[in-house]
């Protein structure tokens, strides 16, 4: 297969871990007889010092002209604590994710068996644990209208706003992953404050006889939030509007005690978008020690998504459980073994697919 | 002193644990040598069975006689899933906050030596955690206009509002407390992509050379719901606007291992109201097995909150302990242990004080 990857590091540790990805997806090609022909745009803050734009339009055209969009992360502490800030890399983010429609982030939640004692919950509530949120992320009130401050600056405010059509397209996502797995979809909502969330619920009641095999529960976000920690075992497939799947999906990314290692994916009508959960890690840029295998599991995620190569997938996925059983990891991870820095772990991924 | 209480039993346990709390409030009325008066009013499910609202006038002229407000909890599950619903039992619970000015929310969260091992967090992330937090209770997402659908009832739509008094006069009672603690302020937001939270962090800027002896730090929304589990002891005072306040203190509940003891205040200019932060549980409703602790938990910051009785709030607080050291405790955290009934446990606790 030909296959054009467009590369967005963004900021901080952004460009070490696509860097590994990279190697990766390279080895990979060969592996499988497949023509890979990568192609890099900046995007952040990173833009923002080229261009001014955190989302310029040249890196727009290289998303529209790939297959799948390998991104690294965003965000940088210059723009960080300055509410007045005109223009913020996020920003950019945000822009990215609405112009290239990707209305439905895909976020795994699982454990490793080697990693799972760093896990802060206790191991028989977490051990075992494997649910996937579906987050909508191309409205709520991430981008309704209006949105602002009155003359005088003394109130601000901010619009959610949902359609049944933006409702029912991440729904239907949700329903068939559901189908695939244990067949148990969760819709959360605060559908007893919200408007937008009683037409969540309504639409999704709706759906519902179309997927009979599919058991949905309707749960309040903030119930969701405790029980999160407390069952997170309970959660099959869930869903939910743009805000609270920020919070939840952060809130479910560390419970596994390996939020270093999960990847995830920004679904489109037409695009595919994949980038590890981590943030930008300022504090660890340049140096050589970021793990980076969020990032390739990301790679992985997009041979199944994007191009429905699962035997890649997989051969990425079995190559990174070989380096953390032989303790080939970066120093966030050793635990008092060697450790290796972030382009040795690349390296050995590369040679060891 | 002579004190007037206004008693909101309210749905589910509601009326049994307010019960207790009574039994309680009277006995430290005895000790100490005040006299209290008891005014009972409905509210929730109950108040809409009686009188068709969820939150009569009737009972708001008995809130506003008293002195303090002692609330059980609200909900029915036959409102519950039916988003066409025209009246809710919620409804009545925002606008009794809103109606009274209840615009701080007051949610302690500490751990009982005796009940630690039940935190879903490993012993030594929770141990010795202790924070608190301060959520707008009365405006932002809850309460901003417009709010509905399209007239095709295709489209829903939120609004999020605050002004820059609002957030004010919540700051400043954070602050005033870090003061009065471990004077670390954590201003909760979204200010990466909310207008209202640029206010909030903004404003909070603005007022902090007032606390010079108060660290102030910003955190986003996301990155909190992960902190809370990873490292709850980082923090002494949150403050946060209602929606992120309701998962957060939610999500912040569980992992003391001890939720079914945790107390809150409501409070505003003239009103104090106390409550357990758990739910209705309208399936123990009626059982007597309900665990009684955080009502009397709340009765105790009733009186120092309510009537600076510190000494007062110390006896039940004293008493309460003594009854978990003694295992007089109902089934949820019996244990194998003997299991007291709702009553019994009341009753033991006004015997002990
Ligand atoms: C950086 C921020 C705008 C973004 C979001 O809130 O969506 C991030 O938290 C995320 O979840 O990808
Ligand atoms: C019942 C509901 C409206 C309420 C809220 O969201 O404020 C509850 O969750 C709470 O936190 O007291």
């Amino acid at each position: 297969m030909e296959m054009n990857i467009a590369l967005l590091p963004g900021d901080g540790i952004g460009p070490e871990v696509i860097a590994q990805a990279v190697k990766v997806v390279k080895a990979v090609g060969k592996k499988f007889g497949h023509t890979i022909h990568f192609e890099e745009a900046p995007v952040g803050a990173a833009a923002i010092d080229l261009t001014g734009d955190p989302y310029p339009d040249n890196t727009h055209d290289v998303c529209l002209r790939a297959d799948a969009v390998l991104f690294g992360a965003i965000g940088d502490p210059k723009y960080d604590n300055d509410p007045k800030a005109k223009v913020r890399p996020e920003q950019g983010l945000l822009r990215m994710r609405q112009k290239l429609g990707l209305f439905a982030n895909v976020r795994p939640t699982f454990t490793f068996p080697s990693l799972i004692h760093k896990s802060p919950l206790k191991l028989e509530r977490v051990e075992g644990v494997d649910f996937v949120f579906f987050r909508e992320l191309t409205g709520g009130i991430y981008f309704g209208e209006p949105r602002g401050r009155n003359e005088q600056g003394t109130k601000a405010f901010d619009t959610n706003v949902y359609s049944k059509e933006e409702i029912t397209r991440l729904a239907r996502m949700g329903f068939e992953a559901a189908q695939k797995r244990r067949k148990l979809l969760t819709c959360v909502d605060k559908a007893n404050v919200l408007a937008t969330s009683r037409l969540w619920r309504e639409t999704v009641q709706e759906l519902a006889p179309e997927y009979p095999d599919v058991k949905v529960e309707y749960e309040f976000v903030d119930a969701v939030a405790m029980r999160l920690i407390q069952w997170p075992k309970a959660y099959d497939v869930l869903i939910t509007e743009n805000l609270f799947g920020d919070i939840l999906t952060d809130e479910a990314s560390v419970i596994s005690g390996s939020m270093g290692l999960m990847p995830s994916a920004s679904l489109g009508t037409d695009i595919k978008l994949f980038e590890p959960i981590h943030g930008s890690y300022p504090q660890a840029a340049g140096k050589d020690i970021a793990n980076p295998l969020a990032t390739v599991l990301s790679a992985a995620m997009m041979f199944d998504y994007a191009f429905g190569l699962k035997e890649e997938a997989q051969a990425i996925t079995d190559v990174v459980n070989k380096s953390l059983a032989e303790g080939v990891v970066t120093e966030d991870i050793a635990e008092g073994g060697k450790a290796f820095k972030t382009s040795e772990v690349g390296d050995w991924l590369a040679e060891n697919l």
